[in-house]
């Protein structure tokens, strides 16, 4: 079942040690079949060069396991969360890519800093709150995903498709896995290019607002005029 | 028409990822026929390993499309206000590169801190002021250019090859389109190398006028004695 | 003898270059056989693409060579020193890969200030006192290793598989050398990460037991639940 | 003419771009056969892979080319001075490294902060004073020779086989010109380590003599014990 799904969470996976945004295991992307309800994500702990297709296992959004011998990663409770919370998103991805990482370890969301930013995220990319011991005594990757999902009560996931998870590191989405996934580069560039800015100049303030405006929605607005077609990117 | 401009427009663009400039279609590059007023520039939104010669686009000084299919580069507009501005430029190119834009983000200029900076750029490397809401919300790619020419108005773009656009990013030029993107390399190592020395030596000063003099002078001078015969760069 | 040892340690030397800890002959892999008590170890300031399985020295573990043309690594009293103080592990790493030999260089250890570092090091990375004059002057590499063993008086050498040695750099260990190899890429990333962590927030404090614990236990302890089968790394 | 000593120049040219210490033509290699008082070195500005041993030119001590069409190196007085002055070297190299120069531009030496460094300099890697006004007017390359000689004045060019050229960039030596690259590669090294070293720990102290000594003694000393045979490294 979802072949062609789990073709596009296998190409999306193996991007990941491509773009440089993992070493070892570190890392997951999923994808879900809205109709259905299913989720196929990477199993857990598997080398990259030894993913297949076919190995791939599908869950239900309650995470229970419909297809696959291999146990799904062990973040699999946090995806469902978003992809309950977060009706458009089609792809989820988690790493522990280095510069949002140091932005997590920090405990700090990344502000809109330059155009770059403002291609891609519509205002701060946010950093949601640490955890209670309780929230992580039980149930921890169903809580990390309810965190996020706190953080963005005013925040449209569209528009900021990606988020600073404290003490942990980053989690992106978008339409499709493969989008979620350029997504986790590009903030990993902008993490990037965000330390080095502060460093220059401590006391940097975000964009203002007209420049913001003017960079997202050249790109992703309705009046959208980047590219050769009108396209909304998430 | 231009089919030899069109190859430099194409191995031009080639060169951005293949010198760690850009990663997915954040840079663009355009170079100017003078005598026939036209300019060939990357179509906005192709990525570099789709690009073909026979599909860059062509636009006169009016930003008119006289050849091609494709949309060109969003970014359009500013470079055709350097090169009306800027008479001897043959080359532009705009890129997001990581150093440059961190420079870009923090709205700062970057000093001539050593001999490596002397060698190709006569004195800081100047960032522009930011635009007003009013420069933003209307012909915001044009007036991106006029904010670059207002900053040269007492600088010459041949020595000064570069600039630090606000918020943004660089936007480098030179006699061809492959010498502008080398300009662009150049200035991404020299503002690498500029974020390190502050850092070191938070009060640094630019470096003596001589040793300025000399070591702009002996590549780029009428005296020049560096490589194997007497020429220019810009 | 110990032809399959030697093996292993061939390969788990030739990750060095490969994972960029190394440059020239900057590290050395061993490992032990328990029963026979006798020692595979990389051979003095042989560059790594020279190295051979047939030709790496044996050694007890007082030090004497029992096989092998070759002097053994200039470490080699250190490694031996760790055999004998630690006695579940199986291989030893010693490398001056770049951000470990920083924090050696600074005299510090690297706190937990994430789960990246929870996941593989159950608490603090110790740093060690730096020894004494009359430590170096004589037997010195025995004594980096004495110095070693008395900053683990306290800690679990299992549960944090490395040491920053003052002044110097890393050593890690494993259940055997690949092993290894692979905490010390790891520790190398989270000293990366943990630079960045404090550029960005100086008075970051570690993070909460609660989090140290889920996140080193979901994957170290005896109801590990990360990954295909229940699992212990050190 | 010298066509052993050419290839060696060559092989060692071609060490630059592949040890990235240098981007488009940012260093010359050089090297001098003591008994004809002849030094082969790079041409001026030509590309690393366009160079051909026979096209090597070759200088006396005082600078007259003896052989080849091409213009020797911009530098060549610089390395003409070092070959006079310290007696016992066979190869020199000057580059624009990035670490080495953000040493240069800050115009800071580089004190020995851990093991990597004293196991191949032998103390501080100090930084030349500013050339005056009159220094760079006229001779400019051979003041900047006469400089390095005057920051030795009271050092071992053997034990310190390199230097921080103030605003400019390093200069090392060997006793043949792949070690001198050789040389060159480490100093990069040494000067990225020492760098985040200083940023962890500001106010940090070079390591104890005891320490310098006793990894400089056991790789060069003259009962040196690394390595497979007795061997004195500079």
């Amino acid at each position: 079942m979802l072949e062609e799904l789990k073709r596009q969470v296998l190409e999306a996976n193996l991007e990941l040690p491509k773009k440089n945004l993992v070493i070892y295991t570190w890392g997951n992307v999923s994808a879900i079949d809205r109709e259905q309800g299913l989720v196929v994500i990477k199993p857990s702990g598997v080398p990259y060069e030894e993913l297949r297709a076919e190995d791939l296992p599908v869950v239900d959004l309650d995470g229970n396991k419909v297809e696959g011998e291999l146990n799904p990663s062990s973040d699999t409770a946090t995806h469902l969360v978003l992809y309950k919370a977060f009706p458009e998103i089609g792809g989820v991805v988690h790493t522990h890519s280095p510069w949002c990482t140091k932005w997590a370890q920090a405990g700090r969301g990344i502000s809109a800093l330059g155009t770059t930013h403002a291609d891609y995220f519509y205002g701060e990319i946010p950093c949601t709150r640490k955890l209670t011991p309780l929230e992580i005594a039980s149930e921890y990757e169903k809580n990390t995903g309810e965190v996020i999902v706190e953080t963005f009560k005013d925040l449209n996931p569209n528009f900021t498709p990606g988020v600073i998870v404290n003490n942990h590191g980053p989690f992106n989405w978008g339409k499709n896995p493969l989008k979620a996934v350029e997504n986790a580069v590009i903030m990993e560039e902008i993490a990037k290019l965000a330390y080095y800015t502060q460093s220059l100049t401590p006391e940097i303030e975000p964009i203002d607002d007209q420049l913001l405006d003017k960079h997202f929605l050249r790109k992703h607005g309705k009046n959208a005029y980047y590219g050769q077609v009108q396209n909304v990117k998430n």
